[in-house]
């Protein structure tokens, strides 16, 4: 056997036990009984300890250095494997075990620090973690320990071009805010909107995006997320009783995500390809199902009659009035209920503090005082409480710091997208309007969807959209989307 | 740290890696998506393939000959160590691996032979597992190759021992089956039961019974199982619409297999004693809940109240009638569905079949004639089709040579169990009368559960009971019972 067939023989294995790994996640999410959760975490800790093992076993890296590939798929087959090999060889193993140490305690001790508005109890544990994620950005190497972390999610982007990106964003989206909050945003649903409905409509909807339910399942669960790759690509959403769109956009945002698993080229099934390639381009998909289709004009008219015909009366008078409240900006401290004009300027901001406290600019310390004065900045108004504010995401204190840019990547790409889709595919919205998204399936599929890791991040996009990135489209789409609302 | 406790830290992983393959097979079985069937067997052969590396990783045997045992319990961890240390490395892995793609191969090929009524169809492969069997045997060693099978299911006990208990049971059960068979059969419960009520009502037997949700669930699946240990274990049960005993009592003979399981000291968590000791013992729980209790007068006289105010109407006039109806005799030729008097002879004739054809008295080609000679002369009647004969179970097509015996080994076992538990427990009845199980509960899991693997599966059964084990108690039970019905 030849070293590159060795070596993908043995990926195969190892990307089927992370597939076990992430359904075993799945289910401590989903289903696990509650008192099951200590023997879970030994379970957990071992299967990782496996996977960790074969991620660094030295055999990886005789094979990397003998393999020859005979083709790019080949090459960039070797090229994710070797990414893989050096983060986890570089990084000393008790290093590892320290952060993993570090912020499985950090996490309860920062949902601790929210119930009880006390920063001051979180901030030596975040300190710790990020004199960690430190130590581990000097491991990997490089000139800015930041963009080492940032790797991790979005490889072969740096923190200055992304900076370069949101700094000309930002004044746009705080002054199309300023516009759009002076508008009267009256629309909105209202009623009782019973569970078991919402999930059959959830369904519905999941299906007309193309989500695959041969080779994946719908389960509630506290946090709504997508779970494995290939053929077993399960989503997860929540209800409320009051607001319907919790459910409905929380299900289309993970069916973007789930269907760019699907779609990959099952010839890439188990292998480093056989996944998305970033959290960036992951989120570009989940984002683009979302907002520039699922909550367009066009489809929100035929979204309206599905709620009609399955609630009854929902509040609002008419579709034009239904679109209007699917797309309502107001107020609200919390980045995870933001609308489409405001979510970017809850990412920049903790860009800006992540990329601070990883120069030395700012202190742990001075953590809460900075998110405060630059949330009053952008917003407008002050943070009222932590839980509110520097406290509200789990993200830091389970040492996710570079991820949170990858959100606002994902916009910004996604704009990239729909501009060259619609260029592409004029008819969109009369299939929209039917509820019918093939045409837009097929060309996400085509030009992004089935490459799974085949092209590194930008080089994805661009060739889809056949030009450069930039943020343009994104913003031209919400000023002309925001304004004429 | 030393050799014992470096061992014990490494089996810990390993037994938290058993219990992620054990809860995706759940997983399998209960609720993947169709599609993900390709995907989910390299995931299973994966794990299966770290978890065999680790059973004969080399270090365990180094530790197993350096490892100073500090007391009895130490030396049955190291004991249950060794034996399976011992079982994986004596198995050449050409060999192992041969088992383990013939019998996944053979099962498909059963359930069409099945499906067809076509036994020729599946001898062939048939012959290839048996012969696959024998020299897996061999490997093993001991003078009789059934005896080394055996010993997977039921440590320490052979052939000729089962052979002396069956042989005496076998004429006692012939003779109560016509006995009962001659008397009428009239009481049976009719009607339309709600699976959604059936559900809810297994549930809460399962409780009354014992089984802590906590560290557990119950969910639907084809066949019913029982499924994980320690702090997560599942069971799940199925319903048909016009027969509530399917479901109650699958839930309560799973929910006997779950209890054992649950049970086990928590000290035990992980470790080699930390799972029941032997497919006898565990079934010699499931059995005792399922019909000593669950079947007696006076849990079954709870039940009919629970079932009349669940259901209404059942068909039946009163607890009396309704005892009578659940321990209905009748003719049949599936094991599976068979009543307490006949179930022991289903098992004897694939035990006595099975030795057989591994000592060479039997051969594969002759194996349907004498499954039929068999069936009339204990059963009184011809087998019509091979479904209902020799293609009817599905353990031959994997392997499963050695396991049938342990069926009634548990119910001997569960028979010596009552006898002990009513010398010990004397108000028993009174408290089953009123649903309340905690008294039994109590004396099993002191007496067997709690000990987990900790002793020898024939020592754990004479240590609860305070003598030899025997099948006259069983055998006393059944003729009280079914001849006063």
């Amino acid at each position: 056997m030849s070293a590159y067939d060795a070596l993908m023989a043995f990926q195969r294995q190892t990307s089927a036990l992370a597939e076990v790994a992430g359904r075993t996640g799945w289910d401590q999410e989903v289903l696990m009984p509650e008192g099951a959760a200590d023997q879970r975490a030994e379970e957990m800790a071992a299967l990782e300890s496996v996977l960790h093992a074969r991620r660094c076993d030295p055999r990886v890296g005789e094979w990397l250095a003998a393999a020859e590939p005979a083709d790019d798929v080949q090459k960039a087959m070797l090229r994710e494997v070797k990414r893989s090999y050096d983060r986890t060889t570089k990084v000393p193993g008790d290093l590892a075990e320290a952060l993993a140490r570090t912020t499985s305690r950090a996490q309860g001790i920062w949902a601790k620090a929210r119930a009880s508005e006390d920063v001051a109890a979180f901030l030596p544990t975040l300190a710790e973690v990020v004199d960690l994620r430190r130590q581990e950005a000097a491991a990997l190497g490089g000139e800015i320990a930041y963009d080492a972390l940032l790797e991790d999610y979005e490889p072969g982007t740096s923190s200055a071009e992304i900076a370069e990106l949101f700094d000309a964003m930002r004044p746009r989206l705080v002054a199309l805010r300023d516009q759009v909050l002076a508008k009267p945003q009256s629309d909105q649903v209202s009623g009782r909107f019973d569970p078991a409905i919402q999930m059959a409509l959830a369904q519905e909807v999941a299906v007309a995006f193309g989500y695959d339910l041969n080779h994946g399942r719908i389960d509630k669960a506290v946090h709504p997320f997508s779970s494995g790759s290939g053929l077993d690509v399960r989503i997860t959403t929540r209800t409320s009783e009051d607001d319907p769109f919790n459910c409905l956009y929380s299900t289309i945002h993970e069916v973007g995500h789930a269907c760019y698993e699907q779609n990959i080229d099952r010839t890439y099934l188990l292998s480093p390809l056989g996944r998305g390639v970033s959290m960036g381009v992951h989120e570009s998909q989940s984002r683009i199902y979302e907002n520039q289709i699922g909550r367009g004009a066009a489809f929100t008219g035929w979204l309206y009659g599905r709620m009609v015909d399955r609630f009854g009366e929902i509040g609002v008078a008419d579709a034009p009035a239904f679109y209007r409240a699917v797309n309502r900006v107001h107020n609200g401290y919390i980045r995870t209920e933001a609308d489409e004009v405001q979510y970017n300027l809850h990412v920049m901001l903790r860009f800006d503090l992540e990329r601070a406290l990883f120069s030395g600019d700012l202190q742990v310390s001075d953590l809460e005082a900075a998110w405060n004065d630059r949330f009053k900045a952008d917003f407008g108004y002050a943070v009222d409480k932590p839980s509110n504010g520097v406290l509200q995401d789990v993200h830091w204190s389970v040492g996710l710091f570079g991820y949170f840019p990858t959100y606002s990547l994902g916009n910004v790409y996604a704009g990239c997208l729909n501009a060259a889709m619609r260029r592409d595919v004029p008819d969109l919205d009369a299939a929209l309007g039917q509820g019918d998204t093939a045409p837009a399936k097929a060309w996400l599929k085509e030009k992004v969807q089935q490459h799974g890791a085949l092209y590194a991040p930008r080089e994805v996009i661009e060739r889809a959209i056949g030009g450069d990135i930039s943020p343009e489209p994104l913003l031209s789409y919400l000023e002309d989307k925001f304004l004429a609302l």
